[in-house]
């Protein structure tokens, strides 16, 4: 096995296949890549046991030789280390060539590395055959509902559908669900099938792929029974799904609200930030008390002090109310908005409230307000 | 006690303090601030023990009244709360007062933040008197100096006395010695007195005044026999001197050479980088084959692989020689000469070197070789 290849080409790739890499694999074999070079070009494969991707560098692109001097043939190799080596070189073109005794080359004008390598038949065979129903998506459209809900799944191992996004096609609007039992995000985003599924994919999954469109316009996305794909122009990546029933959510959100605050993103996001001085850090709880002449945010933590901000700039309507929220999750819920004004919707005492905007109705946060001090 | 100060001026002094400052003191009374306000303004001291430091705002600098509506008066705060909460202020000025109960409010137009506080007189007595040697240095000179010793200063408490910086003053010229028994680190800049000291720094100490200073062009440096004080415009740093002998080590470092190697710093850097890619992290020891014709740094580990790097620009004098060293060591030392081209001097085999550079000859970094594989 033998080939000469763009370093630059060679490190945007290596960089992809390290979005499924983890240095401490449950398998030991999967700290490996596995190169394959031949007409087709170069295919790395890489796997963390539960996200596996393929991606390839064709030997000519834009007209340009990407990579000559081929020999046929395919190893596994060290990930960490073929990236370290590759990151650091400076010159245009590096060599790769398999010696005897399972030691690879890399090598440009000045420098000459070698890595211990295994044969790539170890590699476990990772199922990259497209099965299962066929979903093209909108790539900007997918990768913001994954920003607007991932951070609201369950860190917890005890209900493993938690800690997935759950993916639910009805009648061509494909729903994306994620929660850990104290604040919910959703939202909808427009299928070309109308083939129902409900399944849920791991977090990191769905975040890897979002970050791994570069200049796809739309991708495909294959739902099978027991794992997805996610077709991108030169790259494949493919997951087991987390087994489960997610529970039922459209009934947890209110339809009907009795008050409604309506505030700059920024200026509330400085105040929670500012209030959250005094809080205890792992209980950050933050009380808010409306009414339509003026609201505030406070706090109380007993061995600290005291924290007590009124807004200048909000709209209110409804009756006087106080809430108590985790202040992280409010914030949160705002920053993945990515709006300038958010409003809050609220039934009353004690009852979940949501945080919306006005240009992107689809996106709901919903937070679980705690018991006041 | 009561003032209303610029949130600016206050903040900018609460940094300041902050560097003597550690979020878990031995003592707890250390995790707060003194904040003493009256004619001269307001004091703010922290310490963490052996580091403390008192800091001044006046109520007019440069003719702009910095602090109005002054009620003199000492309290005690948490310093780590009160920063933040002064951190996130968006308001010009901020009031600071007192109440009963040993609760200080702190208040802007729309905010008002309450901490719990402790009286004056439970804080410790800290020994800002000036005595000893009075030394004035320049600090450009200063942090430079401590800037090119500090990082050789021993991280393990089994000799004490290398923990910290030694400076000695040799007939007006005072050298700063930091070693940790492995590698050595050695520059003298001029001093304005030949009164003999030779004393030990806590090296953290040295680092928080180098990064203390502003705008002063000097500074005072008072040498006691346990403690030892730096004067700067408008902050007096004290801390306690490391007892214990300092090891001789002027004659440790060679006089004659037998070799010599020139290179440029970063292309150099940049292959320790490179072929450091497959050393132990734990071991980062690479080898070095130099004759007039070749310089080759190579690395090899066996359950990794092996690395070998050409340099195409080098200057070399001497026999050929080979030497093993601790790439981080020869790294550090590289980048604490800030030179565009350093010098490596050799005596031997097995035998320490020297890093230094031709346009700062005061400065040398001294290396020990560590056995080849």
């Amino acid at each position: 096995m033998n080939f000469t290849i763009s370093t630059q080409e060679f490190l945007k790739t290596l960089n992809i296949a390290n979005k499924a890499f983890t240095p401490r694999p449950v398998n030991p074999i999967y700290s490996n890549f596995k190169l394959e070079v031949g007409e087709n070009g170069l295919d790395i494969t890489s796997s963390n046991g539960e996200l596996s991707l393929i991606t390839n560098i064709p030997l000519i692109k834009n007209n340009v030789q990407i990579i000559r001097d081929v020999l046929p043939g395919a190893i596994l190799v060290k990930g960490d280390k073929l990236t370290k080596i590759i990151t650091n070189l400076i010159d245009e073109e590096v060599t790769f060539q398999v010696l005897i005794d399972n030691i690879v080359e890399i090598r440009t004008k000045n420098s000459k590395y070698t890595l211990n390598c295994i044969r790539a038949d170890e590699y476990m065979d990772i199922d990259f055959s497209l099965e299962g129903t066929k979903v093209t998506l909108d790539s900007k459209k997918f990768i913001d509902a994954v920003t607007q809900v991932a951070f609201c799944a369950s860190q917890k191992q005890t209900k493993l559908a938690l800690t997935g996004i759950n993916l639910e096609n009805n009648d061509g609007n494909i729903c994306f669900t994620a929660t850990d039992g104290s604040r919910l995000a959703k939202t909808t985003i427009e299928a070309n099938t109308k083939d129902r599924f409900n399944i849920n994919v791991p977090v990191k999954t769905m975040v890897e792929v979002a970050r791994t469109i570069f200049n796809e316009s739309e991708i495909d996305m294959y739902v099978g029974i027991r794992r997805i794909w996610f077709q991108l122009d030169h790259t494949l990546l493919t997951s087991t799904l987390i087994e489960g029933d997610y529970p039922r959510t459209s009934n947890i959100i209110p339809k009907n609200f009795s008050a409604k605050l309506e505030v700059n993103s920024q200026d509330f996001l400085n105040i929670l930030n500012r209030v959250s001085s005094i809080t205890d850090e792992r209980e950050n709880i933050v009380a808010i008390t409306m009414n339509e002449m003026k609201v505030t945010v406070s706090t109380k933590a007993s061995q600290v002090g005291s924290a007590n901000e009124v807004l200048t700039n909000f709209k209110y309507s409804g009756e006087e109310l106080t809430m108590a929220f985790n202040c992280d999750y409010v914030s949160s819920a705002i920053k993945a908005l990515k709006s300038e004004d958010v409003v809050l919707n609220f039934v009353g005492q004690m009852k979940p409230f949501t945080v919306s905007t006005t240009n992107n109705p689809e996106v709901i946060q919903l937070i679980t307000p705690v018991r006041i001090y």
